[in-house]
């Protein structure tokens, strides 16, 4: 079956064929057992090989150092805007926050419900199309933990470094950029996405934790708001999205296959380029949002002269197979995220339209 | 293709083979968009088309009232658990719980985080075995709400009436019996329940919540944790877990095929009886752990005269294609979760067993 349609959207987002076709071979029953992996108990045999799996296939990929915890939560990385204030800062205490994006803001709005954060370095009035330097960072001796994310996916905004915090643990949102290319893990105490961009589909966040942090914890919290809990249930402290882990798996599988994370980087580098070449060479037609410096290898945000010829290109694209192009809400324009699914082709494709396009209506 | 195993769990439960086939058919392309439902945007015209007809679906299904909403969360029944006296009780304030079996117990346990809770019930010291009458019932007058449990899926206890609140708004867990019969809303406030049983898989929990209820909420939370936040952005505060709605869609349609739930409240009448004829017709081989006036029909509960032979039992049935059937690790012994989804069929060839390994072993 060829697939006819190239999905730009930012997440959820494309995932590959390949593990589209192995789940629907395996959704009547999974290692052949007679059962749908949406119908065994999470407690059964058979659903703890894939949960391991699903950890192990991510331990792999990302070279997880052993003192780290992979917990699987549900509420994707909107919750964790909220469990990492909540379980790090007690009342009277402080965080540093980062700011290069709408996620950022929204994690932000989330931690001053629970202490008074310190914006050590926010772009917003500028529009977000940068990156700090780690030289124009004043860290907080005794902020609990730097909060930054990775990669803002609607501004296409991405740092192409690894903060150092300095002392202080770094608490990073890779949503969108995790499984790209490889962690530097002696820089982060907690990295967490949600897993629908990269990963697998909506509905599942994962969080590496190092163990150090979950000492760190303060108070008291509900159960399933308490990393601790998750940690001491193994991610089964209630019942989890057993369906989400199960692609989880598929996808580190698929990765494997791929080479890696490290091949995978490289060709996100070569697609990335693509795109961002178009943008370049186009007199002007197209602009980037981002600062050269800081463009996004995920999620490419640009503009066509005015917002009309943004909804022109959006739909002209979307009615040859080019879907999911529109621009966050809250910025508009044109926005292609090119995750790991999506294949060269795809983006070769989208170039080539971009050249008709301008030429026709330029 | 043939199902070859019938699937007892409690949840992940078994799901209907038809429902498990459409999912198959478009898993690559969901009404023929050449996209997976996993790989849409949830702010996409697709995805709000499904998400609507999931909502359309329990609508008709359960008759909802106009004047309740219907909410999807992440976090299944056990982060409601958490919300609803977060959302409801302000310091201070109480609540009125009814205890009759682990679920209640879980319940209970994360309420008292938030304020005094009176348990008007507790038949934990008899191993949870009874529910009280309408007239056991002292409900406190300045209770903000009165929680209990439909059906205790452990125990296999289900109320076989509607608790009255006299006055304090009902919130109530359906989580094990909710689509197996139809729901008198004039008795309940707010209706809640983790999907995993007899609506779709895990990963979701739908909430039904009367619309003053909103207005009962006490002080500011999280936006996640906020049923306001839900309520306003029309259950996509964050990206939902789509499958799992496309799934619960699914369900909802294959339910109006059977007939809906009244119909469905009728076999599974029928299915239960099959298996608690054949436990009392047993000669005390199989002793049911429930009461007889308040045996679920969902889950049976029931154990042989030594954990050995539960094992024994256990183990000989998943050989024959009978999955699922071991007790939950708190209660030991045999439950069978007998749900929508399990045809009369499975049922039969449990019975038949039942009657077959009593011969040999009794």
């Amino acid at each position: 079956m060829e697939r006819q349609v190239f999905n730009f959207s930012a997440g959820p987002a494309m995932m590959p064929a390949a593990v589209l076709e192995r789940a629907k071979d395996e959704i009547r029953s999974v290692g052949g057992i007679g059962m749908s992996v949406m119908e065994i108990s999470h407690r059964s045999r058979h659903f703890a090989a894939i949960l391991e799996g699903a950890e192990q296939g991510l331990r792999d990929l990302l070279q997880v150092p052993d003192n780290f915890r992979v917990l699987f939560l549900q509420g994707g990385a909107s919750l964790q805007f909220s469990m990492i204030p909540m379980n790090f800062i007690a009342p009277g205490e402080t965080a540093d926050y980062i700011i290069t994006g709408f996620w950022g803001r929204k994690a932000l709005a989330e931690a001053r419900r629970c202490g008074d954060i310190n914006v050590i370095y926010d772009s917003t009035a500028d529009g977000c199309k940068t990156t700090p330097e780690q030289s124009d960072l004043n860290i907080n001796p005794d902020a609990r933990y730097l909060h930054y994310v990775a990669n803002e996916t609607i501004e296409g905004v991405e740092f192409k470094y690894d903060v150092d915090g300095m002392g202080v643990p770094v608490v990073c949102d890779m949503s969108s950029n995790i499984m790209s290319k490889p962690i530097n893990w002696d820089k982060y105490a907690v990295v967490y996405n949600g897993a629908q961009k990269n990963i697998g589909p909506s509905g599942i966040a994962v969080v590496f934790m190092r163990d150090d942090m979950f000492d760190r914890i303060r108070g008291e919290h509900h159960t399933l708001l308490d990393y601790r809990a998750i940690r001491d249930n193994d991610s089964m402290a209630n019942t989890p999205n057993t369906w989400a882990i199960y692609m989880v798996g598929l996808v580190c599988d698929w990765l494997k296959d791929q080479g890696g994370v490290e091949a995978m980087e490289q060709r996100n580098i070569e697609k990335a380029a693509l795109l961002y070449n178009a943008i370049d060479n186009s007199d002007g037609y197209f602009t980037g949002h981002a600062a050269r410096n800081v463009r996004s290898n995920m999620n490419v945000s640009f503009h066509l002269p005015t917002p009309e010829l943004d909804a022109q290109f959006c739909r002209e694209a979307e009615s040859i197979g080019l879907d999911g192009l529109a621009g966050h809400r809250s910025l508009g324009g044109v926005r292609a995220s090119i995750y790991n699914a999506m294949p060269r082709q795809g983006v070769e494709s989208l170039v080539d339209f971009m050249h008709d396009f301008a030429q026709k209506n330029g």
